[in-house]
């Protein structure tokens, strides 16, 4: 037993090792050779430096922890149950079991502890960034001379994966320029990836590309020496840039046979090797979930050592209170995640006589109406402000403030400073996803994000996540449809929306006009989870005066008696429907329009209202929109017909792109009488079916093609 | 008049900057700053050192141009007339009108002389590194000592956009380790994007960052020189390395009062600024579309340099012929892209009596067994081998020759070097998609790529390219639904499913058993189209003996006279469809079940096959996937069911999380059982509707939620 505090170290630290390669055996699955490699590392950050209270995982101004490399889940598992949070051992020994608070990779919301779910590499990294944005935000709009009341890091671990993927390019060059020095990452740097040594793929120099990002570096020669990961923890602790440590490692130290090789990144150690690891490791049992006493004494520190850090914040935010009462209250307000009275008294009306504008220069006008109260809305675009409409104008540039901001073209204006709402993300739509998504997870920020709505694929694994993790974060998509133009197919999506629609947890919409998009507003600041806005690019007439977006559909235009056909619309094509509405009493038919800005929420309206909207017996439907019909049977049905696009889209005029490819009132409505079996009356609305559009037939194995 | 060659090249240069900046003022809509900034560059390279034969653009000897920038459309447009390929002033002068040879950004196959689709920044970037893979592939193949046959360079044009964006970090850093000297990329480094200027958000050191990828990096200080760009193309030209020629340009270069402002990016100049422009660099004329006679002669010196450059070639090609005849005709097979006679004479077959395997083994049998004879088959996976079993064995490791692979953890085996069929594309899915487009693109080889279905996430904007373009690249995806089991969420796809079989011209094909995923194989290999297979982790029984996969759906088990029930399955689940079928016989009920592995190649089956496989009449439908229910309403109608999950997975064995999920054969046969109304035999089948399964019920207006 050891009896000095280097030796209790170490215990500790091997402590880490067998508890974690023991779950992974236990379970038959997992990833030892990480929280072994590692373990060294992490155990120096959370002993040292960690600022935490695992009795109050929630305590607002704790150190950030994200584990980027999640598949070493173990890891964090073993720190959480070792420092006290409220992870019993019994959920150790269920690592990755049914129902236990131990999955695979880390969880938000299911495991005390975990910040942000990670797993899909290089989403953490980026979370962190966003995370340091939110501080960083936090700290200058509240902080005052002598009240840093705001002041925490966020420590990363990142490994080759991570490294590799793109989306930490975007993110580190970002966070590089925000000089965003809260970050504090080590890279697990030990030469080996799931399928092989990197040197097989992967033999860039990382330090000097950090360092091209004007990220403060370092390497840690032997990642097993607690005294050189400290000092460099030290240093970039005080260094106002971002940090990456380079800790050369082992993956799966402490195994004989398999360290440093990759067979042990992925898979179980085996029963013999896990036997030989703990006597290599001078472990006095092969026992499973041996936790030595003292090991577990020196980790559980942390709790009389948290609290009390907490308890010290706690006097600096009564102090606080004092000093600074308007703003003290303010800041609890954001970080407990409350509006202000009244945030959405100045949201924009429209008359149905105003001249027509785009659903993104509505969405413009509506964001800025909310964040002159919602003072806590922080975001912006992937270098797209000028088309996206979504500059807060005047509330300044989210920049470091020892840079110039004078007269650089494309400033939004107001501060050029960390209070500056605005962040210019660049073309980085990936990072930007995750970084909206961990200034989300961080608390105390309204984020969103915005780009054109083909460029949601860049941004795809993010918005799941962010779905996933029931985060708080919008993401605002203009230029929705190929409405786009001149742009061309590249520029224009079809299938994005289908693919955003079927993401579990996400509330899609689309609204017609510029009074569903102040109401697209009003439904998504308040929300609790993720939703994203489709806007176009194009003018939209206005039809609704009183829409209910937050019930996902509601009817717009209606008939006396009981409806021949329902008309079923979203965003900009509704505006045909209503057209079609009239030219079809022409023809006698009774037409409703319904719009349908979002699916999910008309799907969690209870079977009276839905019925109300659309009832069973009226089978004869059209149903419209300028994208792909994938998903739309749903509320066509058997009897219906889809207009929609199987194809992509064209370079010309989007007003032309509309018509030659089917989007017109005269499709519409012929449809439509095509729907009632009136084939003549439709042959005169529509002598010629020009274009391509997809018009579904009636029965569903016919197939869209 | 010029007199001297300087001036001449002057006017040359002139004459791209107004020609673009016509069209684009024409078209009232487009990018005439970037081709106004780049043309010296641009015409340095296109006039000296392109190799190139504008009257056979399918050359194959040719240098590939790629501009990586799309939106400067304008600026390739005007090379692709002035040097006289098939795109006459009247294209121009129609520039993003519907119809016409050139779209807001370029496409391929609509345009001579555009290799890639670009536009989404970063494609092209990456793109052009798939090319230098088939290159240097094709080239350590079939060169010998004194037969360069293959021998052609991959210019690109990308700015600050490309360079922002994750995707071409995980290129450019493969590129270097790959050692891809015959990439020359030209970086249109004018400091303004977009939205303003790259103050804003972009202020990293990016020749530093090439240099730690190991490229070789050069500045041109003068990005008008056409001197200074020579000297530095010659030397990137003589460099082993993948070179990176940071040159300074001006955005919107000659106009008085736009140029080096974000406000040309994306905007036309004005008819009053471009008469200043044409004034200001000493235009003889403000009338549009002006060509000076003797820039045109100078330019079209490219059709008479490039017939004799390709009729060299063609010599070369000859004596190729004479000394290695067998060599010969393979390669020219290879261009042509014909399979050699009995190509998929080695796909294995299975008894329904042999053990049960995983779709992803079976997968790895039947690539390899192909790869044995379609000789240039190459690809690999984002770090996964072990995982996706693509590894084809013993086929060498694509890796530059002149670096050590004895040993190397991970090596597929065979030879080292750039006759290796294997690529290691890293933890890079963007990339590896955009690479595997790039290979296709480049012809002479047939790409694949590899990773976890999750991770379609991470490589969406490349496969929307893929089959946007039409290419020939497969990309393999294994792990493909919540029987991932312990690596949970983050790991299982649910929605993905649905979001690809939205885009359209993609062909998904989810097998069901071994023998359909070699048959997949046997399509997926000759069709001239993307396709993307989705293949299991998990082992699953074998149901067909003599499956019908190029159809897309079939008949797997049928009964005697009309069935009562379909049931629908794919992949996986259909097994389960197999078991409940013989399950519904106890209950007297006739169950048809269809396997479904491709919606698509089914949609695209004649009427009477489809009836045949789905009788209208049979409205009565069990569809079972253990993905998103989105879209199967298509083929489930009003009366059918859906069988699908409306949430994320579970941590756990994924046997436990299929049935705590409800992917059951009660689950299956209770549902039958309920669609046809026999609620009570239902309930004894099912006697507890655990788990969260989303079974649709039958109206389709009550949602899935």
């Amino acid at each position: 037993m050891p009896t000095d505090s280097k030796k209790l170290d170490e215990l500790c630290i091997n402590t880490i090792r067998i508890l974690s390669a023991d779950a992974v055996q236990n379970a038959n699955s997992g990833h030892p050779g990480m929280p072994m490699g590692a373990a060294a590392m992490a155990y120096t950050l959370w002993s040292r430096y960690l600022k935490h209270n695992p009795a109050d995982p929630q305590w607002f101004d704790r150190d950030r922890f994200v584990l980027s490399a999640g598949h070493g889940s173990m890891l964090l598992y073993s720190l959480l149950h070792l420092t006290g949070y409220d992870l019993p051992l019994s959920e150790i020994k269920r690592f990755r079991q049914l129902g236990s608070k131990t999955p695979g990779h880390p969880e938000r919301g299911l495991t005390p502890g975990v910040e942000v779910s990670t797993g899909p590499l290089g989403q953490g990294f980026s979370n962190g960034v966003g995370m340091a944005i939110a501080h960083n935000f936090l700290a200058a709009r509240f902080n005052r001379p002598g009240h840093d009341i705001i002041d925490h890091y966020i420590y990363s671990i990142c490994g080759d994966g991570d490294l590799m993927e793109g989306i930490t390019q975007e993110a580190a060059s970002l966070a590089g320029h925000l000089k965003l020095g809260k970050l504090i990452y080590l890279y697990d740097h030990n030469y080996i990836s799931l399928a092989g040594q990197t040197s097989l793929c992967f033999t860039e120099d990382v330090q000097k590309r950090f360092d091209a990002y004007e990220w403060h570096t370092r390497t840690v020669e032997d990642g097993n020496s607690i005294e050189e990961v400290a000092a460099a923890i030290e240093e970039a602790q005080k260094d106002p840039r971002p940090s990456l440590i380079l800790v050369r490692t082992h993956i799966g130290y402490g195994s004989p046979h398999k360290h440093d090789s990759y067979t042990v990144h992925g898979s179980p150690l085996g029963e013999e090797e896990l036997a030989e690891t703990k006597k290599a490791l001078g472990w006095p049992t092969t026992d499973k979930f041996f936790i030595p006493e003292e090991a577990l004494a020196k980790f559980r520190e942390a709790l009389p050592k948290g609290a009390s850090t907490q308890a010290a914040w706690k006097a600096k935010m009564d102090a606080y209170r004092a000093a600074f009462p308007a703003e003290y209250a303010e800041l609890e307000s954001m970080i407990a995640g409350r509006l202000p009275d009244g945030w959405d008294a100045d949201l924009p009306k429209w008359k149905l006589t105003d001249k027509a504008i785009a659903t993104r220069v509505a969405g413009g006008q509506a964001i800025n109406a909310v964040a002159k109260r919602v003072t806590n809305l922080i975001g912006g675009s992937a270098d797209l402000n000028p088309s996206t409409e979504t500059a807060l104008k005047g509330l300044g540039d989210f920049q470091p403030p020892d840079t110039n901001g004078q007269n650089v073209q494309g400033a939004v204006g107001g501060v050029w400073s960390y209070a500056g709402r605005n962040v210019a993300f660049g073309v980085r739509e990936h990072a930007m996803g995750a970084a909206v998504n961990g200034m989300a997870a961080h608390g105390g920020v309204h984020p969103f994000s915005a780009t054109f709505l083909v460029f949601s694929d860049y941004m795809k694994p993010s918005i799941r996540l962010g779905a996933l993790s029931d985060l708080k974060s919008i993401y605002i998509f203009t230029h929705d449809s190929i409405g786009v133009g001149e742009d061309g197919p590249t520029h224009e999506p079809v299938e994005q929306l289908a693919g955003l629609r079927a993401i579990p947890g996400l509330i899609v919409i689309r609204p017609a006009d510029p009074n569903e998009t102040s109401e697209a507003y009003r439904f998504a600041i308040p929300h609790d989870g993720p939703v994203l806005l489709a806007l176009t690019r194009q003018n939209v007439p206005h039809v609704s005066e009183n829409p209910q977006v937050a019930k996902g559909a509601y009817i717009l235009r209606d008939t006396e008696g009981t409806p021949d056909v329902i008309l079923i619309g979203t965003g900009s094509e509704v505006g045909l429907c209503v057209s079609a509405h009239d030219k079809l009493k022409a023809y006698g038919v009774k037409a409703r329009v319904v719009s349908m800005p979002s699916w999910e929420l008309f799907g969690m309206q209870d079977a009276a209202y839905r019925e109300q909207v659309l009832p069973k017996a009226i089978r004869k439907r059209v149903c419209v929109e300028a994208e792909s019909p994938f998903g739309w049977e749903r509320w066509a049905g058997d009897e219906g017909a889809i207009i929609g696009l199987n194809r992509y889209g064209l370079s010309a005029p989007g007003a032309e792109v509309m018509k030659y490819l089917g989007f017109t009132v005269e499709r519409v409505t012929a449809t439509a009488l095509r729907v009632l079996g009136r084939e003549k009356e439709a042959a005169e609305v529509e002598p010629v079916q020009g274009g391509e559009t997809a018009v579904k037939p009636t029965s569903p194995e016919e197939g869209h093609s």
